[in-house]
């Protein structure tokens, strides 16, 4: 759990400005102008999960990749006042309007998508509590999971890095035994839904159930998840649980063709979260809330 | 803004138990068995926010504040593993289930009411720009105003309170910040909207705007504003800012018939709220996060 190369093997290198692979080749088929632009940096995995959003619920978006988030340009400072990545540019308005955050473009999307694509992530609104138990999984990806992942990260002792992969894996558990509430009380025995409504709940369950389809807590986490299976794993020698369901469920998000479309090579991944690891200073913003015991930003 | 009593002056005065005033009206004319029942302390603002979205989308329900948040009896953690409130049971389920974290109770009874009492704390689905503008809100709140809260009123030193005063002050004016984009974007001479329309919206942003009526940043803040105005004066000699437009946005909240209800006497928090001005150990989950510079429970 603690591998972690020594400060004196930190290359140097920097951030990535273009994405590679399979992202490449989705943002080379998103450049024409549409009514809503994302700005992004390749490798930031708050864009993930809103670019999962737009590719899952065939939203019509153009990606501006240009963006260097450690230089802030004008035209990102336009759209995200804190100059954060992901940012909306809409320009079915006059003026166009701006939005940030992942969280509220998530929902963003999904009430766009409501009107529009009628597509959605999150079970359906006659299920409350499905829905509820769903974003119980994204509340607990936001508060616990996400910062564990970057205080192991940028873990710089040994003790230090034990406590952080410890934490981490706790989180995982813990996103592992809310999906499996909802397996249980929404498609179990104990639940009261028929066979039919079964089979739509389980579709709006995630990829955890049985019959489900990429859901909401799984654009939420996935980013992180899958820089774990490659910046975790060179950094801090993390290995993801094998021969378990959470194996299973990690093979099928990885290779969900939305999932697919948003991911780099591991490459880019690696030689991004070089300065997490190393913990060099103003890596980012997400970096100092954790160095300063804040809140993430 | 540091006009503290010294730690000589902690009278020991522990938490209260019952509410008091309006709110005890409130209690009593829901002691009825419902499909839901809500757990609650008397003086959390946590409980506060979702009974405040209970009143105002006119869902049934039983209210139980024999809870005592320091003793974590057997019914509550049933409800809610990590013994916090607010905590639901909804009893329509065989066995009953149970939800907790206020954010995500607020969108279930969202959700909720879109297909029971067709109320909405929200924008209409129609306007998802509109919606995302509250929701930035509501992420504001989260995530600096109820920390900053805290941080301030457990502030021990002459110089950490007066920071904490300035944090919140701060997080205040970030607050109106966007509740002023939002008129300005949705409202205002730049909004696409006419005027049936924006009539219909108005309603939906809150009481910020002109014609708003009780929205959901109000209700996710204004828990913390009414304990500002009383237990943060109190411990702190904090005033919230006069003769302005948020004093009258104050007065607007705290006189809406619906926030109004779900409010004690002033000395009931005053009281509740001795241990953290103290910052007495294991005040709360809510008090240790700040202490231990982690993210709120």
């Amino acid at each position: 759990m603690s591998s972690a190369p020594s400060n004196s093997d930190d290359s140097g290198k920097h951030y990535r400005n273009e994405c590679t692979g399979v992202a490449l080749e989705t943002v080379q088929q998103h450049q024409q102008p549409q009514d809503i632009t994302l700005f992004g940096s390749c490798f930031c995995p708050f864009v993930q999960r809103v670019w999962v959003a737009f590719e899952f619920l065939g939203i019509p978006y153009k990606i501006s990749y240009e963006v260097d988030p450690y230089k802030k340009p004008k035209d990102l400072l336009e759209v995200s006042p804190k100059g954060l990545v992901p940012g909306l540019k809409l320009h079915t308005f006059n003026p166009p309007r701006a939005l940030n955050e992942s969280t509220v473009i998530l929902e963003y999307l999904e009430d766009l998508a409501a009107t529009t694509t009628k597509r959605s992530l999150l079970p359906s609104i006659a299920h409350p509590y499905a829905r509820a138990l769903v974003r119980l999984q994204c509340d607990h990806v936001n508060r616990a999971l996400v910062p564990a992942f970057y205080r192991y990260l940028q873990a710089q002792t040994e003790d230090a890095q034990i406590e952080g992969g410890k934490e981490f894996h706790a989180a995982l558990e813990g996103l592992v035994a809310l999906f499996e509430r909802a397996e249980r009380e929404i498609l179990g025995g104990e639940g009261a839904a028929g066979e039919g409504e079964k089979r739509a709940l389980a579709h709006g369950l995630g990829l955890w159930v049985e019959g489900g389809d990429l859901g909401y807590a799984d654009a939420m986490a996935g980013p992180w998840i899958f820089r774990a299976s490659n910046a975790l794993k060179h950094y801090r020698g993390f290995e993801l649980p094998k021969g378990t369901k959470f194996e299973a469920y990690i093979e099928k998000l990885f290779n969900h063709p939305v999932f697919k479309a948003t991911c780099s090579t591991e490459d880019l991944y690696i030689d991004s979260y070089a300065r997490y690891a190393f913990n060099r200073l103003n890596t980012s913003q997400v970096a100092n809330a954790i160095n300063f015991g804040r809140g993430l930003p």
